[in-house]
Formats: C-alpha cells, sequence, structure tokens
C-alpha cells in the first residue's frame, strides 16, 4: 500500500462535463406523452433549476464547483489514491494495481460528492425539503448528511430488502435526521400498487425512486434528488476521475485499463469521464470496464430502448440499455447495483463502443472481497467488490502474460455496515444468482410500445 | 470543520514513555504469590519480550517505533487534527474545541497503534499465535487486522454483551481470519467457573483477559496481547498525542484542556502524557480530563489498591484505582469502558493530583453523540461519546465565562458498528445505570486482603 494525496489547492475546482466532448451524444429524454424531448425547465417541478440545468447542458464541458460545495469537500478530499502492494503480491501479477478509496468520505462512500451539490442548490434555491430514494443506503446516508447540512429536511425511501439486511444504514440515516420509510411502502399511490401485485415485494430501486418522486410531486417547496443514472449526478462525480489523474501523475503512470462497479453509473462516469476525455482526442488508449452483477445484467444482456427511470413511469422517457422498469432483481448484497438501467450517457458509450462491461456472480465478488480486506486492510462494500472481482480477472490475465497492465479501479465505499453480508459469506449461506434470457424478455418485449 | 495534517516525514519515529519523566513512579507490579516486584523476565511467559521490557522501563523517555511499524502507521496517520467549528457554533460557546480523530484508521479507531506494535514485537520473537480480549470490539478488530498482516493467527475472547450487542465487529474480526469466542466460554477453565456461578453472566472485560491468559499459557509458542491497562500500550498510543502537538502548533494554539474517554488508560495516555512534560518542567499549566461512564466509575468512586488485572486473578497485582476485579459493569453501549480499574500511571495521576475525572450517565453521552454527528458529521463510537460530553461540559462553561478556552480531545472511533445503541437511543429506549457506593464497597472491601 502506498497512498497519494492532493494539497488542498490541487483540489479541483471544476466538474468535467462528458456530454460537451461525447462523440455520439445521448438521445435525448422524452416527454413520456407527448414524446417531445425535454427542456431543462420541463425538469424543474422535479429537480433544482440547477441539477436540471446541467443534466441537459451539452455545451459546457467544464462546470465551476460552488465554493461552499468546494470547502465541503475538503472535509475529506483529496481521497487517497493507493497502490495496492498486497493484493499485487498475494495475485503474484505484474499488473500495477492502483485504487481511488472514496470509503473516507464522512458516510463511507463517494455519494457524498454529489448530495453535498443537489443539497447546496436546493438550498440556494429556498427549497424546504428533499425526497430521494436509496438501496444499500449509501446514498441515503449522504444525502440525509448533506440535508442536515444545509438545514433541509429530507425524506428517504429505501428499497424494503435493504432497509431489513442493513438496519445500521437507516439508522445513520435516523441519526443525521432523515425520515426513512421502507419501500414499497403504502404512503403513495406507486407504492400502494406494488404491494396490491405483490405484498411481499421486497421492492427495487424503481419503485423507491416512484415513490420519492410522488412525494415530491405532492410536498410543497420540495425537489427530489438522486444518487445515480442522471448526467448531473455523474457530473458531480467527476471530482474523482480528476483527482485520480493528478495523483496517477504523482505516481508516474497512466492507466490502462479503468474499472468501475456499475449500479446507474454515476460511480463509473466519475472515475472513467475524465480520462475519457485523453482517449477521444487520441491521446490515449485506455479501457474502461463496468462491473455488474450477474443478476442485474443490463449493460451485457440488456436492450437499447426508452423507458422510464422507475417502476411507476413517473419519470421521462430515458434512453436507456434496460432490463425493463418493472425488472426485479434478485435480493443480492450489493443493493446499490440493483437498478435496471444504464444512465443515458454509459448506454451511448457501450452502443459506441467506447466502454466495456463485465457480469459477475455474488460468490466471486464476496472472494475478492476478502482477498482484499486481507491484503489492503479495507472491508469493501458489496458494490465495491464487483471492480474488485473485475481488477482480479484482468490482474489475473497478466500473469498469463506478463503485462505490466496498470488497472486503476474504484473503491466506492467501505462494508462495515453491510458485515450481515460477509458473515453469511463466512458461514457458507451466501448464494449466487444468475438471469436467464426468459427473465429479460418477461420486461422489455414490451418497451418497443412505450415510443 | 478544519483539518490539520502532518506530512510522512513529520510522523514522529519514537514513543513517548512518560514513566521516565514522572514525578512519582507508579508502585511496580506485585508477585501475587511472593509480593515480589515482577520483572521483565517475569512478564516474558505472557508478553513479547520487547513489551515486557517496555513495561518495566522507567528511564527511557523516548522509545525508538521500529520501522516497519512506522511504515504501517503511514497507511492511516497522520490522523486529522479538526477543529470543530460546527459543534462550536452549535453551542454557542467561545471554547475552541480540537478534537484528534483516530476513527479514520482502517479499522475505525486507535487501537490499531497498539496492535500493529504488538503483533510485530511477537512476529519478531518467532510467536506464532496471540491471545486477546475485547469489549465493543475495538480492540479486537485492530488486533485480528495487525495479526492479519504478519501472519499470525489470533484468537479473540469478546465479552458477551458487545459479542451479542455488535454481531458487525464480530464478522469483521472473522473477515480477518481471527477466531472469536463469546467470554465468559466453556473453553477455559476461568470461563467455566463464571459460567457455574452465574450461567446467565454477560462477561466483563476482566474475565475475556482472563480467559485469553489461559488460552496463552495452555499453547505453545504463544502470547497474550492487551488493548489497555499496561504502561506499554500507553506507550504506543503517545503517538497520537505526539502527533497532535506538532497539529496544534500548526493550528498556532496550545491546548487548555485534554479530554479523553477512559477503559484502562491507553487512549487517555496516548493523547495526555505528551502534553503532560510540559507541565512537569513548569512549561504549561494544562489540565487533564478522563470521562469514564457513571456505571463504572474506577477514577471517580473506585479505591487506591493493589488489585487483579482481571477477573479469575491470572494477572500480577497491579497498583490500581479499582472497583475490584469482580465487578460486573453495567451493560452500557460504550463496551471498551466496562473495565474494573485504572492502569497504574493513570492511577498514580490521579493521586498526585495530576489529572482529573469526570463520570458521565449514558443517555448525556449520547446527547452528545447525537450533537456532534449532525454539527461534525461524523458518528462518534459509544466510547468517544463520553469524551464529547465531558467536552460540551467544559465548553458550556465557557458560555458562562466567556474564557476562550482551547479544548483538544480524542475522537478514539467511529460508531458506524454501534447503530444499534444509536437506534436504541433514537426509540427512546437507552437507560442510564449508576453505581452506588454499595456496588463498590462489594467488591473493593476485600482487597486488603491481596497483599
Amino acid at each position: 500500500m502506498k497512498r497519494y494525496f492532493l494539497s488542498e489547492d490541487d483540489i479541483p475546482r471544476q466538474w468535467y462535463n462528458i456530454l460537451a466532448d461525447l462523440p455520439n451524444k445521448p438521445r435525448p429524454m422524452l416527454n413520456p406523452q407527448t414524446h417531445q424531448p425535454m427542456t431543462a425547465e420541463d425538469l424543474f417541478p422535479i429537480f433544482c433549476e440547477e441539477c436540471a440545468k446541467q443534466e441537459v447542458n451539452t455545451t459546457d464541458a467544464w462546470i465551476d464547483i460552488p465554493e461552499p460545495v468546494r470547502e465541503l469537500y475538503k472535509y475529506y478530499r483529496s481521497t487517497p489514491l493507493v497502490r495496492a502492494y498486497g493484493l499485487e503480491k498475494s495475485l503474484g501479477t505484474p499488473a500495477h494495481i492502483y485504487f481511488k478509496n472514496e470509503s473516507v468520505s464522512p458516510i463511507g462512500s463517494h455519494k457524498l460528492n454529489s448530495a453535498l451539490a443537489q443539497a447546496y442548490y436546493a438550498k440556494q434555491q429556498g427549497i424546504q425539503s428533499i425526497t430521494t430514494e436509496t438501496g444499500a443506503g449509501q446514498w441515503g446516508a449522504a444525502l440525509s448528511y448533506a440535508a442536515n447540512v444545509f438545514g433541509l429536511d429530507a425524506a428517504v425511501y429505501q428499497v424494503k430488502i435493504s432497509y431489513n439486511q442493513k438496519p445500521y444504514r437507516r439508522s445513520i440515516m435516523q441519526t443525521f435526521g432523515a425520515q426513512v420509510t421502507p419501500s414499497p411502502s403504502m404512503s403513495t399511490r406507486a407504492g400502494k400498487n406494488i404491494i396490491n401485485k405483490n405484498p411481499n415485494c421486497q421492492g427495487s430501486l424503481g419503485t423507491a425512486i416512484s415513490e420519492a418522486i410522488e412525494l415530491c410531486r405532492t410536498t410543497d417547496n420540495c425537489r427530489y434528488t438522486l444518487g445515480s443514472v442522471m448526467n448531473h449526478v455523474s457530473l458531480h462525480q467527476t471530482i474523482i476521475g480528476l483527482e485520480a489523474e493528478k495523483q496517477m501523475e504523482m505516481a508516474g503512470e497512466y492507466p490502462d485499463v479503468i474499472i468501475a462497479c456499475f449500479g446507474g453509473g454515476s460511480n463509473f462516469g466519475g472515475i472513467a469521464f475524465p480520462f475519457m476525455r485523453h482517449n477521444f482526442i487520441g491521446e490515449r488508449k485506455t479501457r474502461f470496464v463496468a462491473a455488474e452483477p450477474e443478476s442485474c445484467p443490463k449493460l451485457t444482456k440488456g436492450v437499447f430502448q426508452y423507458d422510464f427511470g422507475d417502476e411507476a413511469g413517473y419519470t421521462p422517457l430515458l434512453p436507456m440499455l434496460t432490463l425493463g422498469h418493472e425488472f426485479m432483481p434478485a435480493n443480492i448484497h450489493a443493493g446499490g447495483l440493483r437498478y435496471h438501467g444504464a444512465g443515458a450517457i454509459a448506454s451511448q458509450l457501450m452502443q459506441d463502443g467506447l466502454m466495456e462491461a463485465v457480469d459477475i456472480q455474488q460468490i466471486e465478488t464476496f472472494d475478492a472481497a476478502m482477498l482484499f480486506a486481507r491484503t489492503e486492510g479495507i472491508i469493501p462494500a458489496p458494490e465495491s467488490a464487483h471492480a474488485i472481482a473485475a481488477t482480479i480477472r484482468e490482474a489475473k490475465e497478466c500473469i498469463e502474460t506478463g503485462e505490466e497492465r496498470v488497472i486503476l479501479f474504484n473503491l466506492t465505499g467501505h462494508g462495515l455496515i453491510d458485515m450481515a453480508a460477509y458473515e453469511q459469506y463466512l458461514s457458507g449461506s451466501l448464494h449466487n444468482y444468475a438471469t436467464t434470457e426468459e427473465d429479460i424478455h418477461k420486461f422489455t418485449d414490451t418497451l418497443e410500445k412505450l415510443i
């Protein structure tokens, strides 16, 4: 282990907006009724104005980080870039493995990078309360913390399976003053409809998003925030890659391959997009690999279609690689990756062959997590363990070829709240879940009707 | 919040051994049979030789930190010194509040500072396995991690109440490869005796120490390690105070009062002892305040007597402020503070009026923890919350007097594994526990017979 830090002055002052530089822009979000492209103004009832503008900004490659947000970033940034000598040695690989350690934020994950920005913009606009969804709770915890910092009320719908699997994260959100409701709940029409159809439904991010949007729509002076999928969330997360770029320079190397786990795409975009711009101008040939669960394989097995971002169909139609908005992923512990679709930018990048994806079974991710914990001393979140597993696959390839490949992955968060999952692993009671073609066709075959 | 860090070069290269500078040395440890002072050699069957020598070293004020240990310190050190502007503002106090944030270590607490040293010395000596006790599990997690780093087997006896209250910490220890047994257990004679007397016994640190020592004695090439109480553990923890001294200089201030929670005394010694040396030579007049639970009040209500360090009487006789080694503390969440006695140095300092102590009820500590979490964004361990509560008392005094008192406290660890305690607090089901004179006399009246 060797760590690289930036001085406070070197912490980036702007986020990188890849939309300005993409060879092919994603297709626009559409109004589900009119099928017309959505403007920023169309999004104002749901998102803060500044976030809505960022969402559709395809011209400015650099967006200033508001100074109060950058001040709050300084509480935990720069996060360390770490050379994982221990992991390299135990694998016996000639690869050079680096990871960006986002687990050191106060709430334990990268999610705070966007939560602080979204809460700040809400406060600036005079908003009183914010709603959101969360899976494993990393985003909900970040949002609760950020809302508390800016004096906003926060209401979080947490996917029921995670609410029950990870009670400590619920308590963290409550400690920061948020109201937390397991989703699906009877508190919204969307939730009631799901429960009526399936009383034992354990929820999904898609359902929780529906409930959070519905609460936002029915509450005065309230806006909805979310932790991934949308362009502006990835934008805020680019602080990760921009720092990593400077830190890799300190280490005297440049990544051949960059790996991130993939739920909606914000941590992937966060670490990958800043490096992609060098590929776009032919300066570099870095590979970008998204690691997703085999039980929720939208990138490797999904269809490229307009789809809703939520289960109830409250969102605009988004151009997505998707498993269908009614797809209900298996109850894996990586709750943050249990989302049916990929954000518009990543979906376009996949179409254009500018990134790759792998899908990984749950037990392989925990094998990787255990090895990482014992060699690097940090217990990773189950989501991050997907990136570690993909990294180990790459590093093992290098054993065959003798290649000194430089691998950089994003350690999105620690797993201290996920120890129940580790306990299952240690006791041999953890399961794999695969997704069949049939599972996918069930919810994607009808998507063409949407548009 | 403002944070101060040291460069790698400025991380101390020596620990500070207060024994060399104490105005009155503590009385020696005694052999319980002969009542003769114990030498380092007498301790060799239990402790690593280097630790045993450090334990009785009253001449060298500075002890070199072995380079491999210092290299491992660099993975998380320097830990930040933080100016707690958020807490100050919410209290409306003129006091300047600083805290040393030891929660950023890989296992989440200061305990790693000594675990790495003890595991290193064991490895150097050719030891194969180490045993230890743990309460809340902070020490056990650190020791498991350190044993893993140095390729040692580790067996941890965890106090039963904590084993059940905090299952995630047990899983953390197991993730690092340690064998964890709830104490009292049937695996040792000491454990069996306790269980025979009281089948529902929820354990104490004293009992767990007995079991760990017994396992050490009955296992080849094994040594016992412990997380507090002994002089050499406090010695290793002085890295905290030595760093804080340099960081306070960066902040341009010097503490008027230093506060730490108190279980056996190692974090207290860690942050306080380096500063005390300036008091000894009349250079400074800092006050030193230990914060202990009202349910385990050895400093404020204990007797100064020779006593055993463990429940079964396996240890040498230690000169202690003690509640009696058979005292069974209430089941508070701050498991790391549930110990009947204070280390020899702190006990002597109390006798000599060179430090102070306050005792605090559980609910006040959680009130303080909640305020700290919401104003500084870090959820503190229940142990650390005692230091925060004492800090708030001091800061409130300053509101009365208008004094700009400079307060420094040690945030020993985060509370992410203790969220069940927060949940109890949030739901109003947390209790206070007081200790009566009668409780104390019950186990201290017989101590005179020991010597």
